[in-house]
């Protein structure tokens, strides 16, 4: 949705689908760079605009893209309306900027669809019981699209800039394979470690409703990747599906706290409080004093000192310590769980080139290891070649 | 509301304000050129958008600058909301792009007032009962503010970059006179006859409502107008309080047609029915056939030559013509009631000087003639002196 050109394109794909006879439900992000702007329109008038505000704001943009997308289709015969969420009390929590879907009506958008082949939504917002305007965070149109279906018990297809879920990030990785199937389980956990096709809480309601959901590219022809709950049998299962990297994390080092677990469990309850996802934690005992460990997404950096300076008040001689240069990597595969010696194959892949890890984690389907921001495209490298993730040339 | 340093200098201005005590509704229209860039990049994603789509795209200019407006007061420390009319429940018709205010539900603005000092409100703007987003048309800004003040029982001040009324347009006559004080009744006059201060629907509302308005600039401190129902009795009344012109007129003459009273009044019914003004109607019988002159809105040229192919299909022989080359002018003061000979001093003035009368239409307190374009600034000038409307040296 960058260009009034690209709008148009975009309403010549749409009439293809509706001459064959289907009624479509579209839910649109906002205009290429828009959301950005408005942001960047924010921050000079204020340098702390308020977050009910900024929903205010930023909610403007997906209204723009909606009715343009609509205008385009009635352009070209396809009878199409626009509508906001508002309208359609797609209702969410309170969180403004990162609020999350509560209950979306439906009698509207199905009494919209019996006289109209396209209804047009805006994605990434929502309002709440009181009728304040709120939005999804960042890559919330994703999240709309896949909530949407699972209440309309429909499939979903999510188009972007990427054409599917790829074995790694192929900007990095140039033959990295683009996956026809990936489960949700693999999808979440890609997506939670910055794989960047589709946005996790997207994932989660796909699974939680099993949502058909398929990943293209807006305007190559070019084949997708199916988010599915199981892999079709008659497809050889890989062990490792996927690898992926966050550079947006930071570690932050906390020394000399006394060795209590309620201490330490209140610092996760506060963090957790003020909404922030905390990873990789580890603890030292040392001589009756705790030195922990743990990451979190690097622009919660203030609010995370914020709620450190709270929660430890009036202890004494603690230590805070950061570093920015890292990264969280992960490999992600289902089949996993039905192999043996995956995490030695890891591991000993990344010793044999001498790749330090920082910190790691496991789940039942995922590695994760923190690194060196410098060492992250080598381990990349080194773990696509031992899992067999590159095209064969 | 141009740019975001003059949106913060406006949050200044409304921080004295409320330094003093105050509580304040802010209505705020869109920034700078931003409703005609939509309206631009609706236009070049379709030929003919449907109004009511165009009204989903509009309405966002004024959320974008009550969300901007609300932080930069915030930004100062005033306590501030900013609120679309969708969610104050701000009711209207449902004629998409000029739709007009049906009820407006204050109990959400009073409540917000109870813990903020001001509210920024959308102008511009309503919803129908149906939930569907309207807009009150060109200058619906002002009609928003002034609807406001009327059901809250407040006085209402309009800012814009003209500095007040004045007796006649300064950027053709540069001696002319900014008037302290104008009635509602020739404010009415002025506005409807192309005078751009304030949009003749704010001052419908604010005459039925006897609101108290004051219109004066944004930026400068002089001293606008206020709008009161009688000019107060210490001012000498004028006879001619000020002199406009609408160089947005067509005129078109319908011949051969025939001469047939119920044929004529439903062309202007149907005129009406698709929300078409016309003025300065003028017939000529001729041998059992008509021959009709009127004028309207240039703007409105489409759908007035549609009507009249509908109206006066099957009948034969009639023609149409258009003169754009056309302006309206017209001298309003209420003191022309009690002031014989007004309309001889007019006439006289303008025959004087050879300026050809297209057409004329007066009311108790106007004269409007029908000009031809190229002789409207000569008229401004002659009238103005009739009158004594200009600034003594």
């Amino acid at each position: 949705m960058a260009t009034p050109e690209k709008i148009r394109n975009i309403a010549e794909k749409i009439k293809v689908r509706v001459q064959q006879g289907e009624k479509l439900v579209v839910v649109v992000s906002a205009m290429g760079e828009s959301t950005n702007q408005l942001i960047d329109l924010a921050y000079s008038i204020s340098g702390n605009p308020k977050e009910r505000e900024m929903d205010m704001l930023l909610s403007t943009g997906e209204q723009v893209s909606a009715s343009l997308l609509s205008m385009a289709l009635n352009g070209t015969g396809v009878p199409a309306i626009s509508y906001n969420a508002f309208q359609l009390e797609m209702v969410t929590t309170k969180t403004h900027n990162n609020a999350r879907i509560k209950d979306l009506k439906l009698s509207k958008l199905q009494r919209e669809l019996e006289t109209h082949d396209v209804v047009v939504v805006t994605g990434f917002q929502g309002i709440t019981d009181e009728g304040q305007i709120t939005t999804l965070g960042r890559g919330g149109s994703d999240t709309s699209a896949v909530a949407i279906a699972a209440k309309m018990g429909t499939s979903c297809e999510i188009y972007s800039d990427v054409a599917g879920v790829y074995s790694c990030d192929p900007r990095v990785e140039h033959s990295a394979r683009k996956l026809e199937y990936i489960t949700y389980d693999e999808m979440l956990e890609l997506a939670s470690s910055g794989a960047r096709v589709l946005h996790s809480r997207a994932v989660e309601i796909a699974k939680k409703y099993s949502v058909k959901t398929y990943c293209a590219s807006t305007f190559s022809e070019e084949r997708g990747t199916y988010l599915v709950n199981n892999i079709p049998e008659w497809l050889e299962q890989p062990v490792v599906t996927g690898i992926t990297t966050d550079p947006n994390q930071m570690k932050v080092t906390l020394s000399n706290i006394p060795n209590d677990t309620g201490l330490i469990s209140r610092i996760f309850i506060d963090l957790a409080a003020n909404e922030v996802n905390v990873d990789m934690i580890s603890a030292v005992n040392d001589n009756g004093h705790s030195h922990l460990t743990f990451t979190f997404i690097s622009g919660n950096y203030e609010i995370v000192r914020k709620t450190l300076n709270e929660t430890l008040k009036g202890i004494e001689g603690w230590k805070f310590g950061t570093n920015e240069d890292v990264v969280k990597l992960a490999v992600v595969g289902v089949g996993m769980q039905s192999t043996p010696g995956v995490a030695g194959r890891f591991f000993g892949a990344l010793s044999k080139d001498k790749i330090k890890m920082l910190a790691t984690t496991t789940s039942e389907i995922k590695i994760s290891v923190l690194l060196h921001k410098d060492e992250s495209e080598k381990a990349v490298k080194v773990l696509a070649e031992e899992f067999g993730l590159l095209e064969a040339d």
